[in-house]
């Protein structure tokens, strides 16, 4: 049975969700539909791959991923089908497949051209219900990739801003804040390989100062700062038991230095 | 296997939605549950309408379809099994099936009056979850929906607020603002037909003017106010990459004029 | 086909419900995935509580509900696998699963401790996706509760605040609003019996008083304070087509009281 799943920066709630799944069912009825998420900011492309990559991972490797943060609808930007080892992509070719590409090579793109395989009508405003919704359909039906459009090289990509590790000192920045308001960079944990983790280390965010780096919330009291690597396998700061975004006044692009120099 | 859907005002991640798909799932283990959105306003009939219209026809055709949006649960407000070619529906009779109705004339209405097919224990403020989810779940398995109650003539109506074409002039009136904050019209692409799509046509709201009806949203730079059909098919007044809900301040049921006179 | 459902309070469109879903999709397909809610308040394990005892029960028996409220991962919290005759749950055990032992005694309790059938690697913040998921999903292919480690006696549990009856007054108080803003107290019907229910009760909170207990919101006018026996079975105060915790300004916590002497 197929999975597909949905990613967007419709809404929760947003009936533009509904429509597409209609689509998705009405070509194949025993597809499996699984949202990711309908949070992502309207049009961060940025946010969007970022979610991708932690969440979709977690799939079987033939589940479907349609991928709609799309501010260049009606334009001349591609749609792509993107293959990995772990997942098969259908968005449009904006960099919201960046971060999977930086984790691992796509063995398949395809530029997603031949109208047989979408809807009878497409809207210049919503190719997600109109051509990718369809054409997931399909190819969960068994559609080869190859039926979608010719085979391409490359897509666009998104300057990610990466941690930098200077002798004894990681200078990174906050690039999510999850629900819980825990604030997650771009330090990963085998940047801090080697770095102590005791007292010894500081790590610093926006004249804020926490020691050491724990494993876990509980490990420290209630309302403490405390940096943790998290279940993303990046550093995070945390306020236990609090929110940490609020209670800093941080949000996404804060710098966040480790030091134990 | 038999697909049902779920729409209703109770808020998303309220748990009266998932005590209604627990029931479901007790009658038929195997029917597929979708949810089209639990954001409609409390108790707003009407927008609960226009979402019924615009979402739920992509689905396949004996897809069933919950509705509640039901202030007057409890009351002798009649339960209806409205059945259409694109899909069939259980509502309260309050208006939620106007927008359908407006569409095309049901082939089939019951009013839902046999206890037999509900749960034993009936409260007067939760229909939802003990007529209309255990109903639904009969007919996903076959049942006759002769078996539901008598057949009967018409339905509860809400008065839609029609825009207006004299001469050169269209006026119509915002009647949703979707979750990226674009201000949706009554004004369909078929009421603009022999308009003029260039300069020469004038879209104004609240004070505010666009010149031209564009196709996509990318046909503009960001932050122009720009106007275009959208992807239901009827005019919609956007800030390319903003929200032009916020940006004009403008809400349901503020007039649209479209003007080449 | 199994069930399998989730609570959490990760927020609506959290990825980490996405990965949770990703881990036992990998492990079992064919699984039938239905959201609670992710909704409860961050770390607010009474709330989940209550969220568990009012909407899971309605599921099939066989369902095996994940419960992810977590403020203590990664201390040496137990995870419990807790069988009912109306459901399956897996939970840290910090008394979320209070209220439903409060309903009925545990047919079987296991200390989840088999490394066995959890995810190869396991972070210490995130045991919803590193050891719940692949749990349940293992349990839903038919894993036998025994092999999840030792059977253990008594869970934690949290005081619940018991509405009580002296004579002809009840005293009780708002244990959670729901999305419409009713007020829903921990008084129920039971409690209720032998009291009046026309005018000569007075159901009193924060300063405001209404007499009289209805069945139907409908019952009353438009913008009346009415006080009901809603749809889980305990009582209500409620606006009638608005939101009683908005306009009354009262929230969890607030005592209710029902008089009629």
């Amino acid at each position: 049975m197929a999975i597909i799943t949905f990613t967007t920066d419709f809404g929760e709630g947003s009936p533009y969700v509904a429509a597409m799944k209609g689509v998705v069912l009405s070509i194949n009825p025993d597809a499996r539909l699984v949202d990711i998420t309908h949070a992502v900011p309207p049009q961060d492309v940025r946010n969007g791959a970022l979610v991708l990559a932690s969440a979709t991972r977690w799939f079987p490797p033939d589940a479907i991923h349609i991928v709609v943060v799309d501010p260049g609808v009606g334009s001349d930007r591609r749609i792509l089908y993107v293959e990995f080892d772990f997942g098969r992509y259908i968005a449009p070719d904006n960099g919201l497949i960046s971060s999977l590409a930086s984790l691992q090579k796509p063995r398949r793109i395809v530029a997603v051209e031949n109208r047989e395989h979408w809807l009878a009508e497409v809207s210049h405003t919503f190719h997600g219900r109109d051509i990718m919704a369809p054409v997931a359909a399909r190819l969960s039906l068994g559609l080869d990739p190859a039926e979608l459009g010719p085979a391409v090289e490359g897509l666009v990509t998104i300057p990610t801003v990466k941690a930098e590790r200077v002798e004894q000192q990681i200078e990174g920045e906050v690039v999510e804040v999850d629900s819980f308001g825990n604030l997650v960079t771009n330090i990963t944990s085998t940047m801090l390989d080697g770095a102590p983790m005791g007292e010894t280390v500081a790590v610093k965010c926006d004249g804020h100062q926490t020691n050491g780096i724990f494993q876990a919330y509980s490990d420290q009291p209630e309302m403490t700062l405390i940096a943790l690597v998290g279940s993303t396998d990046r550093l995070e700061l945390a306020i236990v038991n609090d929110s940490a975004a609020a209670m800093l006044g941080v949000t996404v692009g804060t710098p966040v230095i480790v030091d134990w120099s």
